[in-house]
């Protein structure tokens, strides 16, 4: 078994060589910009381990490694250009440098490339594999329009988050060794296992990234903390707050949303604290965590095959043990 | 053979119903808003008479005729996004209705569910289906880009103008007869004459469109005549003008370009005549429609096979011969 790193590398060592046609140069540069932003190019790992576990390596599961991280490049694009973002990894997003009409075609010339890179899959996988993706590829979108409703939306249940959260950035990582798994010969029970798996851990991981919002040491997170709060972004955090808070403190969260105060952060801050939110999250995310666990308990291969995918769930969440 | 008008009718019968999921209803009703504003289903009937040149039309020509009408309808949304169209069909766009957002991801969807489609294609020719669709997919898209890289540009050649005009509208009439010849078990060099057939007939369309625009009855062609000319589309009538008028004419023309006067429509027009631009796009079209022809002819089927065909041809570029 690899490591993430050595996996890592290898899938770079591919994917980092020019992946469109030279011209028209004002479409495809566009493209090409947001791939050269980097990334830690989870979900490709992903597919590679997910067929490690099963068989070695082949180039099928590295030509899907290269369809899933352009899918996800694809939908990062459009979502920046929804978003209005100017920054992505602290650089101007593409709509920013290229204007939102290239962005949004680059976006749609990069999914056609993905499809492209899966037609070179042995031909007893082809079929399931396109499905696969198709199947993911819908859910994101879906999962980008319930977080786009939601913000229209009073009031959010915990359910309906989790829903959208799930669609939106946890079954492309699920998809993702899936598909290794689909590549290496799994059986559908193992697949499904596998999937479950990533989903789990995905959805641990956007709890973590709510909490670190609140309550993440501004050095390591990499982002402005409270940015979510600043934004008024329904999180984890705010559904719970705003289910579990006494009728003082609900009053006082739906002032704080509405008006814009300076020690706004803060106050949120304290309410959450208040209720106990901050260690609900953390219970939530060993929950998906240990769920996660369960599935990887019962995928049909030796134990030793599976500590490459234990590092990854363990490093994914920033567990120390 | 079946008739045009039959074939439409038969796609029309399986294409009105819902082709999306109910739910999220926000990004599914937009999707299924544009393709209930009709259009002539030239391309899937296309892909239909393709297939029915070499073997009955079967339940793959259905499915690769919906995969390309949603690829049409795709691209129509996006476009309409980067051109600002408020209208489509007299009807409000998809993001005119439903906001640019939700209208972006709309498209994403409706390409991922023409995949979808072509993924139920027998197992001989789904790789083959798919990669022309593919190819063309980013053709169009490349189109699209020139497109607009031409609104920046003072000048346009001929030839730049019929390669873009080609990726843009021509190749997506081309695939769609090549996807039915292929469903339909023809050879590769057959193929390659239908699709320059249906390619050659696309340019000789986009030729009359132009035409018509400045020249057409304003009763029969359904758009504003002069359109064109109040909004300095690079045209087939324009580039060709600038190529070959006098010293004068040209040096009018860029002053009319420049200036918005209230009289623009009709000095262009007779300029356009002075330079018998006119005549010389009718010569254009009949040039493109005879290669078309020639194509047709060499096709290796009987020729009352081919009258179908025929009959389109002429009822696209209105011959009543």
């Amino acid at each position: 078994m690899h490591s993430f790193q050595a996996l890592a590398e290898q899938f770079e060592s591919r994917f980092n060589v020019r992946q469109f046609p030279d011209s028209p140069a004002t479409l495809y540069d566009a493209a090409q910009y947001i791939l050269q932003l980097g990334g830690k190019r989870v979900r490709p790992v992903a597919v590679l381990i997910g067929c490690e576990l099963f068989a070695e390596i082949n180039n099928d599961a590295f030509q899907a490694a290269k369809a899933i991280e352009l899918f996800h490049n694809f939908s990062l694009i459009h979502d920046d250009i929804m978003d209005k973002a100017p920054l992505r990894r602290g650089l101007q997003t593409v709509h920013a440098k290229y204007g939102e009409s290239t962005a949004l075609l680059s976006g749609d010339v990069m999914l056609v490339v993905a499809y492209d890179q899966l037609l070179t899959i042995d031909s007893t996988n082809l079929a399931s594999a396109i499905s696969l993706f198709n199947k993911t590829a819908k859910e994101v979108c879906e999962g980008q329009q319930l977080d786009m409703d939601f913000e229209r939306k009073n009031q959010v249940s915990l359910d309906e988050y989790i829903h959208m959260i799930t669609l939106k950035t946890s079954v492309l990582l699920a998809a993702s060794f899936q598909m290794g798994a689909l590549i290496g010969g799994a059986d559908a029970i193992d697949q499904q296992h596998l999937y479950d798996f990533g989903k789990n851990i995905g959805i641990a991981f956007q709890v973590q990234d709510d909490y670190l919002d609140a309550f993440g040491n501004p050095d390591k997170f990499g982002k402005q903390v409270g940015g979510d709060i600043l934004a008024n972004k329904k999180t984890f955090l705010l559904i719970h707050a705003l289910e579990v808070a006494d009728q003082k403190q609900k009053k006082e969260l739906n002032q704080l949303i509405e008006d814009d105060a300076s020690d706004k952060v803060e106050k949120v801050l304290s309410i959450y604290k208040a209720c106990k939110a901050d260690q609900w999250a953390d219970l939530l995310k060993k929950k998906y965590f240990d769920m996660a666990m369960v599935h990887l308990d019962q995928i049909n291969v030796t134990d030793n095959k599976k500590i490459e995918l234990r590092k990854l769930a363990d490093y994914l969440l920033q567990r120390d043990t």
